[in-house]
């Protein structure tokens, strides 16, 4: 049997994909051939729509670089991100959520507790502060905390590392023998994801926004548990109902308190306004 | 509410691209989200295979140039191309089947009947003649005739540009008032797609081989009638089952009839061995 015709040629793919050695790429390629048939039989593209995926998918690919992930951003503005996050991170009850990891990630400078990590930064101070727990609410000595989040312009440090060689609002800290962290650093802030680019197209063609609500990151690790991945979301965000890439969890949610002048929770005494935010973690054995 | 989980980030996304002013891209855009979460919630995706698939996407975006075009040979061997092809062609009874345009055409140089095209081809002759026809028998005089294929290595000429900067393999023809046409060139051969790139690592990864059946394109245009794209494959080609890019359709095929000197059908003398292809093609009204 020769004849590929638009009854067929679904199963002729199938049968040709099940050829693959390893079992998982079989499983991997028979679904993608049957969840992508059955879209493009769904919507029918017209031959000029099937060339416009096909420019939209080549300049998603043009774009990527050292410094840019247009794909990543493609899978997360679709929500697939913090699908493939839930499915692989289903934590057990009393366990903090996860959420997805970003693309702004490296390996911080560690800082004892209690250090400010603003480095070039300016903004509204703010004091974070937490205890790290396992399931059963035992504080955990010596975990570690990294800790990553934007300027108050929306900018991480590694997007103006042109113009600022050092890190800034990134730190690692390790939990003392109570189980707690903190340190000083200023605010963040709602930012918009990078949208010069196709993606930037897609959100625009679908009538959303590119804006993320204002968020710290944190992932703590300890012997013997599962590394924990997410963010705190600050309270109040315009944009916490529309994430563009779909990362809250109502969980993750906590108020980023104001004060003004006083004295700070670590004895500081304060001039102006400022933020405090407190948040403990549980984490849960490894598997 | 703010959540978005496992249980319910479909719906998120779907609500989100439901925003689109364009009822044809809410329509694609809903469609692609339903299809695609349907995909990854099946197959479970660890993190690192979503790495994977975002490493292999770049790559494929990366592989795209100006003479390569890595996202079509993935739709064309995942089936897509010759799944879009059945539904933007589903012909009339009595009407010439379509099969995939393929990245080789440019617009040919035009020849009078007869003309041998081979140019800087060489290999065994191949005259090639037909008939156009509606689709009610009536031949059509003037009907335009794209013919195009590779040379006996696999090569198209656009391929070796840099050694050959003439076309060869590729002309235009009118069909005479008895709605006919006819040529000489040399015999095409079976090839590979361009198989260096992600989808050659996909092929092997999925256990196929890369090749496509011998075959000669056509594209046959008349005013007034749906122009029409395809390929007459040769009868016995080992890869006529196994096409690379499903492009096969039984109607499609035709003996290459060998012959052993003696006089050709336009009354050349021939020395050796050559071939003749004698197709008709019928055309349908446009819509």
């Amino acid at each position: 049997m020769h004849e590929s015709n638009e009854d067929n040629i679904t199963e002729a793919v199938l049968g040709r994909v099940r050829g693959a050695s390893d079992p998982r790429v079989r499983t991997i390629s028979e679904a993608l051939v049957r969840h992508l048939h059955a879209f493009i039989r769904e919507v029918e593209p017209t031959e000029a729509e099937w060339e416009a995926g096909i420019r939209f998918l080549t300049r998603t690919g043009h774009m990527c670089s050292a410094t840019r992930q247009e794909f990543i951003l493609l899978s997360d503005t679709l929500g697939v991100s913090m699908l493939v996050d839930a499915i692989n991170h289903r934590v057990s009850a009393g366990a903090t959520e996860t959420t997805i990891f970003g693309p702004f990630y490296v390996p911080p400078p560690e800082f004892p507790n209690g250090a400010d990590i603003s480095g070039h930064f300016s903004g509204s101070p703010l004091y974070i502060s937490g205890t790290i727990r396992n399931v059963d609410g035992a504080p955990l000595a010596a975990a570690i905390v990294d800790v990553w989040h934007s300027d108050a312009e929306g900018f991480y440090d590694l997007q103006k590392l042109d113009q600022h060689p050092d890190h800034a609002g990134r730190g690692r800290f390790r939990t003392d023998t109570s189980g707690s962290f903190r340190l000083w650093t200023v605010r963040p802030t709602a930012y918009p994801i990078p949208n010069d680019g196709p993606v930037g197209q897609m959100l625009s063609a679908q009538g959303r926004h590119p804006y993320r609500p204002e968020h710290v990151h944190f992932m703590i690790q300890a012997p013997g548990y599962r590394k924990l991945v997410t963010h705190i979301f600050a309270a109040g965000d315009p944009y916490l109902d529309s994430d563009a890439v779909f990362g809250v969890k109502d969980s993750l949610i906590r108020t980023y308190q104001g004060h003004i002048g006083g004295l700070a929770l670590d004895g500081r005494t304060m001039s102006g306004p400022w933020f405090s935010l407190h948040q403990d973690f549980s984490i849960e054995p490894s598997a």
